[in-house]
């Protein structure tokens, strides 16, 4: 096989697998090259992943060795896409009642999505995370997008207990904006004691959900290394019971009356810098 | 730039974008190469895309031509993966009482998710379909796989009205197996008339939340073009309201007694082939 073939089998293979050790030998017997050869192609992979700004292979030196595809998205891919983000939730007519601001468009699109978790990734991919938890429903997609770029399970938390899930484990938590008192639920098998997890969810207001979280994560016993929201609401901040997150994007004055909104960029690039 | 470096950024672009036209003129200005490079590139893509067995590059001619990525998986890949998981879901210990089956960890997984969703993608990707529809939760990661495939947005139906989607169209169901009269509930912005959808689902038993959800999208005038679910309870068949649809496994004989259950292949082959 001749190395324009390899190298497009092998650069699918490798994006399809990203964070995991992908050993010389394995590509060596995949496409009946030297190990020479392939390590050439991999030379050749890694300074175009880096010059494409999608990310870089780290080498693992020794017998049990091998690369691993990190994906970092460059700063300039990331604000590109922020600021594209943004223009577009500022359109005021996705005001509706209450203040909140309609989402479902963007959070439909799997490309933004994928993207989005791109960025959660980019942030998190040293913190050695085993699961990304969620909550039900509108944090899903981006919890997948992220545990795919992260090579590790999506931990959906419920608000309702389903017959079909087992026994599990429920906390009662006060939702910060509304005051309210609420319930969560993860079923026990999900996850394994003492797991190092991130939880990523698409908005916060005062963070009460994501605390709640946290709480009922205390009993699993699990690892909180990262918090990540697509949107955090700025007028919320004085009453925020969540202090250390990652954020995409800002929202602030969402003013209903005269249709206006000001969406800006989160704290992302001061987390990855 | 070298062929093999634009191999690898041409195919990270392709792979990340199935479904799209890409023009040769956009690679050729991206990667400063002549037409006729590219289009000797985009030859030997195809070539090793099906070699790969991950599907093939459609060219369209004239001048508002170029290339899609068509996402076909082929049928040994197919098998292997879906007789892995059939084998995985035959665990007993999957077994939950009222013959429901835990299958949470599975749907997890973004790789395996991914994969489901390349197989309908595989099933449908003639049949220009605009959206793919989903109904609220254990569906939606499989929504978005597929979606993510065929390159259009995802529509989630809710069981429960939101605050924060404006205003709904709902309809009321009954519930095939428990017989029980359900609501589900679709935002009114969310999806334009006469679009043409593909229902995706984890589950069927009787069918009646998928034919809750074809009422409910008649409300929108939507033109159904294919139904696929992972798992069909084949112990439910004579009760069906739901009869052309495309699964990927069977699930018979979950005795709860005997912790046992079998789980065969659906109907993809014949559906694809």
């Amino acid at each position: 096989m001749k190395r324009s073939d390899r190298l497009i089998g092998m650069t699918e293979y490798v994006l399809e697998h990203p964070m995991q050790l992908i050993s010389l030998p394995f590509f060596s017997e995949r496409y009946q090259a030297a190990k020479s050869s392939i390590s050439e192609d991999l030379t050749i992979m890694n300074n175009m992943l880096k010059e494409e700004g999608i990310g870089y292979l780290e080498s693992i030196a020794g017998a049990a060795g091998g690369v691993r595809y990190i994906p970092k998205y460059n700063d300039q891919h990331s604000l590109t896409f922020l600021e594209t983000l943004a223009n577009r939730l500022e359109d005021p007519t996705r005001i509706l009642p209450g203040g909140y601001l309609f989402m479902s468009d963007l959070l439909g699109e799997p490309k933004t999505v994928r993207n989005i978790g791109r960025l959660f990734a980019t942030a998190f991919s040293h913190l050695d995370i085993e699961a990304v938890v969620t909550v039900a429903t509108k944090g899903i997609p981006i919890a997948y997008a992220v545990a795919a770029f992260l090579n590790v399970p999506v931990i959906i938390v419920r608000r309702d207990p389903k017959i079909t899930e087992g026994s599990t484990v429920s906390i009662n938590y006060v939702s910060g904006s509304s005051r309210k008192i609420q319930t969560m639920v993860l079923t026990k098998r999900s996850l394994k004691n003492g797991t190092k997890v991130c939880i990523i969810d698409d908005f916060m207001k005062a963070g009460g959900t994501i605390d709640g979280m946290k709480s009922l994560l205390k009993e699993f016993n699990a690892e909180v290394k990262g918090i990540g929201v697509l949107a955090e609401a700025e007028d919320e901040e004085d009453e925020r019971v969540v202090t250390d997150y990652l954020s995409l994007l800002q929202i602030s004055n969402v003013d209903v009356k005269n249709a206006k909104i000001d969406v800006s960029l989160g704290n992302y690039f001061d987390y990855v810098n």
